[in-house]
């Protein structure tokens, strides 16, 4: 294994022990597909867990689903000890599907001591494997000492 | 029954059938608390649906029980016949609490024919009702035909 | 003078002390209107120097106002020593207005020790005096050493 | 001259004449750089007209020419007849700069009939050509009939 991979692995466990602990993401089933440094993938299928009133998805699910994913990005690049916290995010809502999936790539677009900036995508992918754009997310976090 | 009351009651069941079809709300057991022209006010009790790696409210409900409100909020003033959307919403975390419930009141600032603007401030009220700030959204909807 | 007058003329004097350093708000003929503890007012005339391209106010000096007035309503309730810098924030146009003169209000929500939320109105008065909503902005701040 | 210069040629026009009715650009002398469809950039020399206090570029007009530059690039794919109104935008600062000049990047995300997203990047451009990256943006436009 080499030192990059390594460093994927310690990331990858760092994000799962954080997501692992979020009730709503394992009462979603909100899965990890991707880690890399400033870069995180999650998907969520779609369940009437997550719908709104014309049985799409839920805009409130995409703006969580997007929210985590930028954090899991800034956590990846955030010093040892930390973890993250949001401090506020928009997100602007592309379109409207029902059944697939969705997945939220979040982006670490700077990286500062005090101040973490990220955007995140969210994509729909029905079960045809066509992806359509969902959602777009611009994102403030801020690293606060880890307590667990 | 006066004009008012009988306005109101008509705002209620106008946004309780929607919030009856959202598969999310029902499933984390949001309650219609209020409903008046222009102002809409839901509470979501505290349980592992909704929570973050640190045991606190999830960002990610906060935001969807404010999105909700505001959306609501806005349906309230939204010609017959029309049902609502967001296109999108900017949202400010203020404080993590767990245990209790969440408030979110959403409220019109601008009706347009085309974009509705709307905030949302959610609360944290705790079992002894000390009622704490926990967030503000600032957001914009458009009216859409309703179908179903 | 009472004690309270006195506060807030240190205060008042603490914002006009930016304000005369920014070179957009003298060239714009930026107006301190009132000072208090959390809450700050600026007024702005009308001249071609903020409109747009139908000649009303332009949304970027709707935005510069709003965020001088929340980023100085910040000031007011950052520790001694240090000045504000603006994070990021978000603003909702409401409606386009020509002559007169905007007013912007920014007020905090949320003073911490390393992040402050603030909103602000801005609000545009003819000449007759009739005032009308013009934008709604949500902003975030963090405080910094001063520097100057 | 083929037509997609044709084409390009078209859209320049059309963004150059409502650059040229904008007071606020004209007054900070906002040069027109680049036109395609869904795309276009901005720049923005350095003088006392946009500092803030420490004297670097104002916020207020990395602001201003971000959201020009998203409502153009949202120009170049409205319909014939139609111009195009700011709803709402968002955006993050992440490093402040004197001297030299800005470049904004307006960038279509979702044309809609009637909502168009878009995002736009300020960068920073020194004397001795180093870019540095200054703010994101995140952008809600409406087409509305032109009336001039």
């Amino acid at each position: 294994m080499n030192a990059l991979a390594g460093s994927d692995a310690v990331l990858w466990t760092r994000v799962e022990q954080s997501l692992m602990r979020q009730g709503l993401m394992q009462h979603w089933g909100v899965r990890l597909l991707r880690v890399a440094r400033g870069e995180v993938e999650l998907g969520l299928h779609y369940s009437d867990k997550v719908t709104q009133q014309q049985a799409g998805f839920h805009g409130g699910a995409m703006g969580a689903l997007a929210d985590i994913a930028g954090g899991y990005a800034a956590l990846t690049v955030a010093a040892e000890g930390m973890e993250v916290t949001t401090v506020e995010y928009k997100i602007n809502f592309l379109a409207a599907f029902s059944g697939g999936e969705l997945r939220a790539t979040g982006r670490v677009i700077r990286a500062g001591k005090r101040i973490i900036v990220t955007t995140a995508e969210v994509a729909h992918v029905d079960k045809a494997g066509t992806v359509s754009a969902c959602a777009v997310m611009q994102q403030t976090i801020v690293p606060v000492p880890k307590t667990y």
